[in-house]
């Protein structure tokens, strides 16, 4: 646990030089939250492929503190359905998240409990901003490249991961015509 | 002010494509400061220079919120001493700051109240995290260019510029033989 300053090496479009937790989160931590269940079951049966990684420096998880890291989403789609992260709500929901586009493109898929909902891209050299209150998931829109994403947030803020997955979000993203595309979840469920 | 999610460009090594609050603070704002005061008084009276800018996106000044934005220090000397930021503790003293160093070099001088201290290089690609209960002040060491950080930090952590401007920091970056030296601060003061 780190609670003197500190440095680390992150080049522009590149990975961390140093890191205390390397999280791996692979096709299986997803079950039920793509659209097409049929291609999500196909693929997982011929490999529980590496979706994404985030690497970060552990600080204390406490009010004041900064958590920080990298998350480098890869790319692939299930059915029309690109990649994309479990997703989350903050367990202290009034917390938000800076996000700094490092390398490809993709797209934040955002919502609150309220049910506003936003999706905006994400392209390197691009700040992003989630407020408190708002959901979160990054869908990796490129076709061969990695989605990499600086990310900071307050220590005590939490994950709660429940919520998305029973509900999944309001909108997802899918290829159509060859561009993505964002469009109502059919999968949705407003249940509580 | 921003409540909804948002975005902004910011190339790497570039400035901000927006911003809400634009900080100006010039040479006669760092009175009593630098430790060459002659050097000071007289570079003063032939022009109040501008000697960093800070661009601010406005989120509400709250926990849980992220305030962030972009800092540009101007190359320069005062004397020895190189062009630095006023630096501040954070009022409510258990708050941190995410550095990342986008153009230029420079130094992070931070020391806590009890008088730990700490100063650390700052480069491109470089993330330089500040803990809860440090002070902080950038210190441009570069002989041209600017030094250009994106900064995060907690939205009710506020600014106490002033114990600073009374006692100044433990430590100052002078040049010398033609290269950044952290020396201690003949004028630091150890008064309450």
């Amino acid at each position: 646990m780190r609670t003197q300053p500190f440095t680390f090496e992150l080049p522009f479009g590149g990975m961390p030089s140093e890191w205390d937790n390397h999280i791996q989160r692979s096709l299986s931590s997803m079950n039920g939250q793509y659209y097409d269940q049929a291609a999500y079951a196909e693929m997982l049966s011929e490999n529980d492929q590496l979706l994404y990684e985030v690497y970060e420096v552990l600080v204390p998880a406490v009010e004041g503190e900064l958590l920080h890291g990298v998350s480098i989403l890869h790319p692939g789609k299930v059915g029309s359905e690109y990649f994309m992260t479990k997703g989350h709500f903050h367990s202290v929901l009034e917390t938000g998240e800076v996000y700094y586009g490092m390398h490809g493109t993709g797209m934040m898929v955002m919502e609150t409990p309220e049910g506003e909902s936003s999706v905006m891209e994400l392209v390197p050299g691009r700040v992003l901003y989630v407020p408190p209150r708002w959901a979160h998931r990054s869908v990796n829109t490129g076709a061969t490249e990695d989605l990499i994403t600086f990310f900071v947030y307050p220590g005590n803020a939490g994950h709660d991961y429940g919520t998305i997955e029973q509900k999944g979000f309001r909108k997802i993203v899918v290829e159509q015509d060859g561009k993505p595309t964002v469009i109502d979840n059919p999968r949705w469920q407003n249940t509580p």
